[in-house]
C-alpha cells in the first residue's frame, strides 16, 4: 500500500503520519520525503507492508493533517489511460506492447487519432480505436468530440504519444495535472515545431526528449522526466528525427512508469519525483 | 543537522525518530528511510532545519531504539582524512585541488605514497606527505609504518587514490567501513590487476571504475558508486588507461561527496547509499 | 552505396580503393578506417554517392587488393533474419514492431521458439512462428529441426532474442558470425546464467547489457554494443531483472541497427564497429 | 603525423591525397572522413605512421588540391594556450594539473584573470598570472591590455575558463575560430546570464554544459561538445551550480582534449569532430 501526500510544511508532519501508520502496525518499507524551502510545501510518499481499507486511513490523515492537504491512500495499482495520437507509430506501439504483456502499470482503454493511420496497430492488440480528424472542424468542435471519449472512460491520465496538436487552455483546465506529453526536445531548448531541424541548424552534439504534464501555457508544463543521446556531424536532419524517436520512446515509458507507480507529486510549474 | 541510523527494522521506528525529532521542534526538511526485507534491516537518513546538542538527541534516539541501533547524530560537517597513493597523480590532485579550495567535505591532514614522486604536488598545496617505501619491508613492518601515522591523526577514513599495495586483512579489520578505494574496472568484471588490458583483449565497448569499502576479501568491498565511459576499437589499451583515469577521478570525487556528507551507510557487503 | 573491405595492413590500400571508385566517378560521402597494429589488420567502410554494378566494382577491387581480402560492396539494405527466442517478449516484441513499420532494417522472416507462447505476439504481426521445443530431445536432433528451418529461408543473420539455450559449437561453426545474441550483463561481469541474481547479491550500483557474435566459447564472442544503467539499494533482484529488460531491449535494437547498416566487422574476438 | 584538410567537395579528393601519402611509403593508420551535403563541404583527418617534412608535404597536398583548400599537416603535438579567468577555480585547476603532468596536449604560457584572486593556485604550478580588471576601463582599454598579452604570446588557442566578460566582436575576429568557452547551460537552453537560476526555476530534470568556439554572436559560436548530468526536485539553485561545475570542467577538459588533438574542424557555425 502506498501513501502520497503533500501540504504546507510544519514541525511534526512525519511524526504525525508515521504515528497513524504505526497505530494501525504498518511497517514502513520505504519513505521519501521533501520539503520545498521556498514553497514552504511538504511532499512524502510512504510504502507500508499492509493494506488497511483505503477511505478509512486516508479519513484519520486527513483529520491529523493541514485542511488543505492532499492524501492519496493506495491509488489503485492499475491506472486507466487513453492515448491521444497522430501518425507516428513509436511511443504508441511501445505502450500498447507493455499493455498487452501486462507491464504498463495501467490499462490502456482507448486510443484516439485525428489520423486514421494508427488504428492497424491498435487492432492488432484489439485496443479500440477512434479516428478524430481535426479538419474541417473547429477546434472546441475537434476537442468536444475527444471529450465525450475521455468522458464515458473517465481515465486516470490521458498520454499524448505524440499528438501533433495544441490543445486549448479549457481542455487542459479540465484534466489538470493529469495530461502527459512527450516532447521532441530537451525543453526549454527548442520549444515549438520542428525542435530536430532547429537542432541539426544549431550543430547540437546532444539531443533529448521531455516528457511532462500539460499546462496552458505550452510546452511550460511541470517536467517528469528527461534525457538524451549524442549526435555527431554526420547526422542528418532526418537522422536526428530518427534518433530522436527512440529517445521519445524511452523517456515517456520512464515517466509513464514514474506517475503510474504514485511516485510524482506536482506543486505549481515543478514536480517532486521519488524515483 | 544530520541524523543517520540504522537497526533490525520492526514497526513504528520512523513514528518513534520523528516523535523525538518534533518534541524538540526539529522540522525535517529531508528524510530517505529503507528498509531490506532479506536482511529486516532498517536505514534512515533525516536532515533537519536546526541544531540541538549532539549527544543529547543521540541519547534520546538511542534509549528508544533497539541496543544495536547505530546512530549518528550531527556527524562533523567536515571529515578528517588521510590519502595513500602510489605514483598516479589524477585522483590525488583532484583530492587536493578541492581540499584546498574548500569544497571536498574533508580536510586532508596527511597523504602517504610507497613512491616519493607526489610529494611535489603535496608540496605546493602544503599538505604533509610521507613517503614510506614497501620495498625491502616485510608487509607487517610496511603497514605498522603506516599505522603510526594514521594513530597520530584519528582520521574518519582512509582514501586509497590509487594505491598499489594490498592491505592485509589485519590492517583492514582495524579500519573496518573506513578505508575507501578507487578500483580501476567496473567490478566484477575484471576483477585483480591489470583490468585495462585485460578489457581490451576482450574488446568490450565500455570500461569503467568502482569507488568501495575495502574489506580482507580483494576487490569484494561495498561498492558505493560505479560509472563507465564508452570506447571503441580505436582504442589502445594505453588510450584505455588514459580514459579509465577520467572515470577513476570522477568516481572516486563522488564517492566521497557521498561518504563525506552521510549519505552512505554500509550493512554486511552492500551500501545503501541515499543520493 | 556501401563498400565494406578487410584485408592485411599494407602502405596504399586507401589509395588502391579510392582510386578505383575515383575512376567509377563515385564520389566518396563518408570513409572511416581503421589499422590494427598488433594483428596488423586493415579495416575500412566507404559510402558513396552513387550505384554502379555490384559484381563489377567488387571484381575491381578484389582484382587489386591482397587475395585474402574480404570485400563486400553494396551489401542489400534489407537483410533477412530468423529470430530465436524463449519465453520473453520484450526484444521479441521490439523486433516485431520495427519490422512491421519497415524501420528495422531488416526482414522477419520466420521466429522460432522452444516454448509456444510467443506464438500470438509473431501472429499478430503475421510472422511465421514454429515451436521447436527442447524437451525430451537430444541437442542434436533439437538444432537440426532448428536448422531445416534456418536452411529453408538462408537468413543473413540469426537473432537470439533472449533465447535460453547454448547451442553446441557445431551449430554456432556452421553460422559463424552471422548469429547475434543479447547477454542479460555487462561481460564478462556475470557471464553464465541468473545474472541479475549475481548483480543483486553483489550491490552493484550499474547492471548492463551486451549484444554479441555467438561463438563456440559461451558468452565470449566478439562484442558489437554494450550498455548500461544505474540501479541503487532500493532494487529487489527481481526489480533489477525488470530493468535489466529495458537495457536489453535497447542494446539489441541498436547492435541490429549497426550489424544491418554493415557498420561492424569481425576479426578474431573483437569487432570493429564504424558508427 | 596528422593531416587535417578540408576544402569544397569533388570526386577523387581521397584518390589524390592518398596517393599523395602512398607515394612518400606512409601508412594511414586512421582516416576520417565526412561530406556536407548542405555545403558541399569535403572534411578529413588522417593519421600517418611515419614522419616527413612538413612543409615539403602540405606544399604537395595543396598542389593538387582546390586552391581555397586548408591543409595542416603535422600540426605540432604540444599546443600553446592563454587561459582567461575571472573566480571560479574549477576550470583553471582541472587545466593547470594536466599541464603540470604534461597530459593536456598544450601548455599554458599565461593566464589573465580580471580578479586577482586565482593568481594563487597559478603561482602553486609556477604559471604566469596577470591580473588585468575591467572596472573603471572602456572595454577597448580592457581589451587592448589582454591583447597586448597574447600578442607576446602567439598562442594557439585562448581558452575562457569560466572568463565571465563578454569579449567584443573586434576581439572575437581577431582570434576567429581560436577561442574556447566553457557555457554553463546545454545551449541553447538558457543561453544569457544566470543559467542554472533559470533551470531551477524551469524544474529541468537535466543540466548541462556547452564547449564551443567564441564567435560576435554571443552563445552562438561552433559547438564543440556538450554534456549533461541528472538533477532532482531536491537541488536547490545552489547545488545545481555545483553539480554544474563537475561537469564543467569535465566537457571543458574533453573540449580541450579533441581541439589540441587536431580533430576538430570548423565550417561555418558547425564542427566537424572526429573522435
Amino acid at each position: 500500500m502506498i501513501a502520497v501526500i503533500q501540504c504546507k510544511d510544519q514541525v511534526g508532519l512525519v511524526a504525525t503520519i508515521s504515528n497513524v501508520l504505526a497505530a494501525e502496525q504498518l511497517n514502513i518499507t520505504s519513505l521519501r520525503e521533501h520539503v520545498d524551502p521556498i514553497e514552504n510545501r511538504f511532499f512524502i510518499r510512504i510504502e507500508v507492508d499492509k493494506e488497511v481499507p483505503k477511505a478509512m486511513l486516508e479519513a484519520k490523515l486527513r483529520s491529523l493533517l493541514p485542511p488543505e492537504a492532499i492524501v492519496a491512500v493506495n491509488p489503485r495499482t492499475e491506472k486507466k489511460i487513453i492515448v491521444l495520437v497522430t501518425r507516428e507509430y513509436h511511443c504508441l506501439s511501445d505502450i500498447l506492447v507493455r499493455h498487452h504483456f501486462k507491464t504498463l502499470g495501467a490499462s490502456v482503454q482507448h486510443v484516439i487519432g485525428n489520423y486514421p493511420m494508427l488504428e492497424d496497430i491498435c487492432q492488432r492488440f484489439e485496443v479500440p480505436f477512434s479516428h478524430i480528424s481535426h479538419q474541417d472542424l473547429p477546434k472546441e468542435v475537434f476537442e468536444q468530440k475527444i471529450m465525450d471519449v475521455l468522458l464515458n472512460h473517465q481515465p486516470d491520465y490521458i498520454v499524448l504519444a505524440k499528438f501533433m496538436r495544441i490543445l486549448s487552455p479549457s481542455f487542459v483546465t479540465a484534466f489538470s495535472s493529469h495530461i502527459i506529453n512527450i516532447h521532441h526536445s530537451f525543453l526549454p531548448a527548442f520549444a515549438g515545431a520542428n525542435p530536430y531541424r532547429q537542432a541539426f541548424e544549431r550543430g547540437v552534439k546532444l539531443i533529448g526528449a521531455t516528457a511532462h504534464f500539460v499546462t496552458d501555457q505550452l510546452d511550460e508544463g511541470p517536467i517528469i522526466a528527461q534525457q538524451i543521446i549524442p549526435v555527431t556531424h554526420s547526422f542528418t536532419a532526418a537522422d536526428m528525427v530518427k534518433a530522436g524517436k527512440e529517445i521519445e520512446t524511452s523517456v515517456l515509458a520512464r515517466a509513464l512508469r514514474l506517475v503510474f507507480d504514485d511516485r510524482v507529486l506536482v506543486y505549481k510549474n515543478k514536480t517532486v519525483v521519488f524515483e
